[in-house]
């Protein structure tokens, strides 16, 4: 019997559990909160990531640990790597956790990446301001989420309020500056990598975000074969130099036909859920897989999919379970404006069915303008 | 929030709080044994379900009631419909679980069905071996389970043992001699009806059995339109007489083109395993949507699928695992003899890559014997 221990309890725990039952798996879930919502299907250790007593107790009852959550001290990791397995290795998620030493990877293994400065004083903002022209945007270097801590500077103008909301931030968590990039369309490589170095990949997704926060995923994305070759080299290299071991994500954004690399997920991915129904394996079934050892799944997609996330609330099931390409899933948890509640995919076997099925699901939900992006695609 | 109860914490509780999860269902299982695989999921009282305190505390978490096991006491689940609703409901469960109501109402229904005669003492017993002809075979009519409580009636020299065997079960649960059919296979329909009378069936599933227990299905099953179109019509008569909502499993014996009811599993079925992979919804998923009053989802299949059933203990992973459609189901369970403890699921878009799947599969288990019939059957 095998135990694996995963870091975090939101929806992507919950989702490797499911997906790893099969497997015999048992789970142990650590979280900072009781009502995390995997810990209605697995048994939980409630503390705080840094509090040594909880990480024992979690670490002496399982066999392996992994991540729902990136954002866990690299300290505990590195701590809980000293008693068992941790995959991603504590390196990787250290990397991912820092704009500067994620992007500055990507540019000394040749993916291309926007122009970013190290920003350390004020006037160091300004220099780099000039050097990369606007707009730009000051994100703090560690712990930026969805949007959060981030400023768009539109203008040199913008440079006070930008300081004046970051600034006191650039000693302790430090702060990058980053060009914009007016980029035509976002694509993500979701990808597993196995303890021996095999490589697999989904095929690529389109993305659309509002308000920071991913809205919409289609896939396969409309990519031609070099984009997508040249996508899944990036992602291997990258995860070559890093020894990676399970599911991550690389983000890209897609300007007149180059790919440039915005930023590392380490662990299963917001725009890889429509592998559940999607993909011959999920991501959530092949990230487990890579973490024990086991083969990689087929990432062979099973028609076009589609994944429309609910945030906030969850909406009236009815029009999506009437679809006959619809799944559903509701994370179980309570209603909070911009929390990640839940999501359907709606799958079919060719893309015109798939974008009648969203017109559908948007109408009846009143959510014209979540799905019209993704049908226009299909067109 | 819904929650589910489930009477029985074998596999098939544990297979629908898996599917359920997403629906944003949670669970909570009923069983005689702490260990129940189902509890590894899903929280548990533990109790006879004959224990009315244990019953009580049940009923008082949940908001609907279903089945993982169909052996539950009818009164136990007549008890439990007067305080929650309860699908299927108990006459169909008490009609499924006696062999003579079961045979009866496909008789009163026009399925047809092998013959059997009510068996109440040892002069009826030879009267009807006269009347059935031998082979047959005596079975209690109730409690039976894969294979459990049956006696074959080789000749009518067997018959003094078949009734020291099981005579005096007589006056308990019951004896029903049935007709040996020298079926050419076994057919099964898994089919789901909704609250509302909606009703769908996955494709015909082929069947194989070792010792009474099933050893491999096949789907769709290799026959016609019109003996898929009989056996969904039969199904549908039954779901339909006895108000039936979730899903249900009608297995039938094919002899020369005829279709011959064997028995009705008024639950989620071990036949139906491939439809979590080999379908666009599993029956898992379906028994929930129709148990909640939600749309049915599609029952059609993602190209072909075999089921191999893994009895007594698991075999080594990775054979299956290598398969670019092989899914692994291991239950969680101790090992022992006769239990089913696990399965795995192969899907192919053609019947020629599955076969070839099965015999690799087959080989490097050590397994020919498991897989040759259904190769056998794509050819």
């Amino acid at each position: 019997m095998t135990t694996v221990g995963i870091l975090g309890g939101g929806q992507l725990a919950r989702m490797l559990a499911l997906s790893g039952a099969p497997l015999g798996l048992r789970f142990l879930v650590l979280d900072t909160v009781a009502d995390a919502c995997a810990g209605q299907f697995a048994p939980m250790v409630v503390g705080d990531y840094t509090d040594e007593a909880a990480l024992s107790e979690f670490a002496s009852k399982i066999d392996v640990a992994t991540f729902d959550f990136e954002n866990v001290p690299a300290e505990s990791a590195r701590w809980l790597a000293e008693r068992v397995p941790v995959f991603p290795n504590p390196r990787a998620l250290a990397v991912a956790q820092d704009r500067l030493a994620e992007k500055s990877l990507f540019r000394e293994l040749g993916i291309p990446v926007p122009g970013f400065v190290d920003i350390a004083s004020r006037d160091q903002l300004d220099a780099a301001v000039a050097e990369l022209g606007t707009p730009c945007i000051l994100k703090t270097r560690r712990l930026g989420y969805d949007g959060k801590g981030q400023f768009r500077i539109k203008s040199p103008a913008d440079v006070d309020a930008a300081w004046n909301a970051l600034g006191a931030q650039a000693a302790s968590v430090g702060l990058i500056l980053e060009a914009f990039v007016a980029f035509e369309r976002e694509l993500s490589v979701v990808a597993v990598r196995g303890r021996d170095g095999e490589f697999r990949a989904w095929p690529l997704t389109e993305n659309w975000h509002v308000d920071g926060v991913l809205s919409a995923s289609l896939a396969p994305a409309r990519v031609d074969a070099a984009t997508q070759a040249t996508a899944l080299s990036h992602a291997k290299r990258l995860a070559d130099a890093l020894d990676y071991v399970g599911v991550f994500a690389l983000e890209l954004f897609c300007r007149g036909g180059e790919l440039l690399a915005n930023e590392l997920a380490p662990r299963v991915h917001n725009s890889g859920h429509w592998t559940i129904e999607g993909s011959e394996t999920s991501q959530f079934q092949n990230h487990l897989r890579a973490v024990l050892g086991l083969s990689l799944g087929s990432t062979r997609m099973l028609g076009h999919a589609c994944m429309l996330n609910w945030i906030g609330a969850m909406p009236d099931a009815a029009p999506v379970l009437r679809e006959a390409g619809g799944h559903w899933h509701d994370y179980g948890k309570e209603a909070r404006a911009g929390r990640k509640v839940g999501h359907a995919t709606l799958r079919a076997d060719v893309p015109t069915e798939l974008a009648e099925s969203l017109r559908r699901v948007g109408e009846s939900l009143g959510r014209e303008a979540q799905v019209e992006p993704v049908i226009a695609a299909l067109r």
